[in-house]
């Protein structure tokens, strides 16, 4: 199998694969315990806050871990909606995960009013819109790093910088970014930030919330654990996992080499099939973009069309993001950047990772080059 | 180490370690994917699914996935007050685990009005005061079906049918009598159970609320999965563990041998202490219990000076729930029962489990008896 869905999930790290196992194995107390196995797992809790606290340059005290960034960022909107006199108004950009997308819908549903920020055909948000959105102020203002389809990196630091000007915190969902290319906490001024522990190869059910040291918090669910910001036993082998992938990642990003491999693949594999096949389009080129992303559309050839040739050489690829609510909606991401119907539903997602090779590259740029060049020969015959 | 702390969890049986790191190496596929790698993640949750919700009697459509029984307690308040037309009132026992009382409480603070409902001395809730609270109706009714602290086991069945009679539905948090008791979903008529895999000896991270077919729901956080009660990719490692926790303990349940197994320890230990030491209290005792269970006051001796004294042999047990708030607060569930503060803070658990063993029940009696005789005999005689 060549696996090009690392924007889906990522395989776990044999270290995290074996973190995992060991905390089940040998550190399974309950770390709210006050009996010496209690207190054992909590210290593999603290260590573990550190370690993921430092991927993000945020303090141990601020980390808040959760099962999933969809829960991370369902809780930042909840939170910053309970602080007492907030505005009932959100703002969230256009391109938002389809998790977040929800949460706001339901708060829609409750009265709270959700202003979209839009982005461009290039697939980055329009910061400039902002402060004329925040007119009338907001609760909170929502953004994400980067986008998981398009892999376009988005103008976070400018955007927290507009919203503080007039006092509104904003949440940036990490998701795709975290692991991948660094992020500072502290230095970004964000209140929140939202991260899954399987983007980054470590396990499923572990996310986190950061959340700015001395910030209001009300959680979604409450209880003694996490310093009182989230309730139930904490999952402390998803916790070690995570740690233990968050301190991998941290070493590839120190050198940068991996992403200039995964970058330059990727833009082999853009090349590549750019000279094999007539009408290739390349969403978000042109703008900074996650160095492993590609997200590409054959001519209007659909994507499911791509998607069968590409499976029957064992290639795994997608359409648009796997979260979407229905399977054959065309990608909201690419409609908000101008993209038509059928362009959007033409759209394929390549994302490398650590474990993709230039053979795998090499491998899909021949599937398709074969599978595909007929097809879009004949469609441009047409 | 005597591990008799299994109420605040459990050792993660082989079997569940080794679908975990099984899962995380082999399954490790976003479920929603579509492609075969995808797909095959997505049978293990199907399968996982059937699994779980067969422990409980449930439909596998009935079964939601969460990460933790705090979740899922907060969720069936959340879904119940989410229903269009429902009273803005929950009646909730006086002994509920403290997540599911914060929750309330945080509930409360929005302007739910929140009624409880009492126990009687020996820890059992009064069921026959629950038609006067149901009065002017309510959204809930959510009681647990065994207590974590006291083991004493609730008349769940009676208090479904006095709701059901007015109309309310009912949420039965079963965190500690799930894999130690049966239990059946179709039968009891409950709207909502919770529970969670790590008092079951499945991995943390992973609970379930199980969510009667038809009935409305409103998610605590959204997303395409579990058929949109809940977002967030799925924790397929935590979710194939409890899968396979949850076959287990349905083996030992059908043979009720281990529980006869656990009964005869516990009792052994309340015979064998209260033998030893005089001015022993048994809370619960008369009443149904879990088999495991065993909250017990020497005289008025701390409940600290009692764990040290086990500490110091390798005897881990605990002074009320894990779970609870102020670590120094008297537990609630044993005011709620009439206990004096003093008593209360006497008072120490002991939960037995499989690894328990009738050489361990030996040696916490020697222990006891050698070490807190003489203080005992001092504060009789002072």
């Amino acid at each position: 199998m060549i696996y090009l869905d690392n924007n889906a999930t990522t395989r776990p790290l044999p270290e995290v694969l074996i973190a995992v196992a060991g905390t089940l194995a040998e550190q399974w107390a309950n770390p709210s315990s006050k009996h010496p196995a209690g207190q054992a797992a909590r210290s593999v809790l603290a260590a573990a806050r550190a370690e993921v606290g430092g991927l993000f340059g945020a303090l141990p005290a601020e980390v808040v871990f959760t099962s999933s960034a969809t829960e991370s960022n369902a809780q930042a909107l909840h939170a910053a909606l309970a602080v007492p006199g907030a505005p009932r108004r959100l703002v969230i950009s256009a391109i938002e995960h389809s998790g977040l997308r929800e949460a706001a819908r339901a708060l829609a549903g409750q009265g709270v009013e959700v202003c979209v920020l839009p982005v461009d055909g290039r697939g980055v948000i329009r910061a400039a819109v902002l402060p004329a959105l925040l007119q009338e102020g907001a609760a909170l203002v929502s953004v994400m790093a980067a986008n998981n389809e398009t892999g376009v990196i988005q103008p976070v630091g400018e955007i927290v910088r507009l919203a503080q000007a007039v006092g509104v915190p904003v949440h940036v969902d990490a998701t795709q970014l975290a692991g991948r290319l660094p992020i500072d906490f502290a230095a970004l001024g964000a209140r929140f930030v939202s991260a899954s522990a399987h983007k980054l190869h470590g396990p499923k059910g572990i996310g986190v919330l950061l959340v700015k040291k001395g910030a209001p918090f009300t959680p979604l669910f409450p209880g003694s654990q996490e310093r009182r910001r989230r309730g139930g036993t904490e999952n402390l082998p998803g916790i070690a996992g995570f740690a233990v992938a968050a301190r991998l990642a941290r070493v590839y990003l120190a050198s940068g080499d991996e992403m200039a491999r995964q970058a330059a693949m990727r833009d082999a594999l853009e090349a590549g099939l750019g000279e094999a096949l007539p009408g290739l389009r390349v969403f978000g080129a042109g703008v900074p973009r996650l160095p492993n992303t590609s997200c590409l559309a054959f001519g209007a050839l659909d994507a499911e069309i791509v998607l069968m040739r590409l499976e029957k050489a064992g290639i795994c690829a997608s359409s648009g993001s796997a979260c979407s609510a229905g399977a054959t909606d065309p990608s909201h991401v690419l409609l908000a950047m101008g993209v038509s119907e059928a362009e959007a539903r033409a759209a394929v997602r390549f994302s490398l990772g650590r474990d993709t090779t230039p053979r795998d590259i090499a491998t899909v740029i021949d599937t398709l080059r074969s599978s595909l060049a007929p097809l879009l020969v004949d469609a441009l015959a047409a």
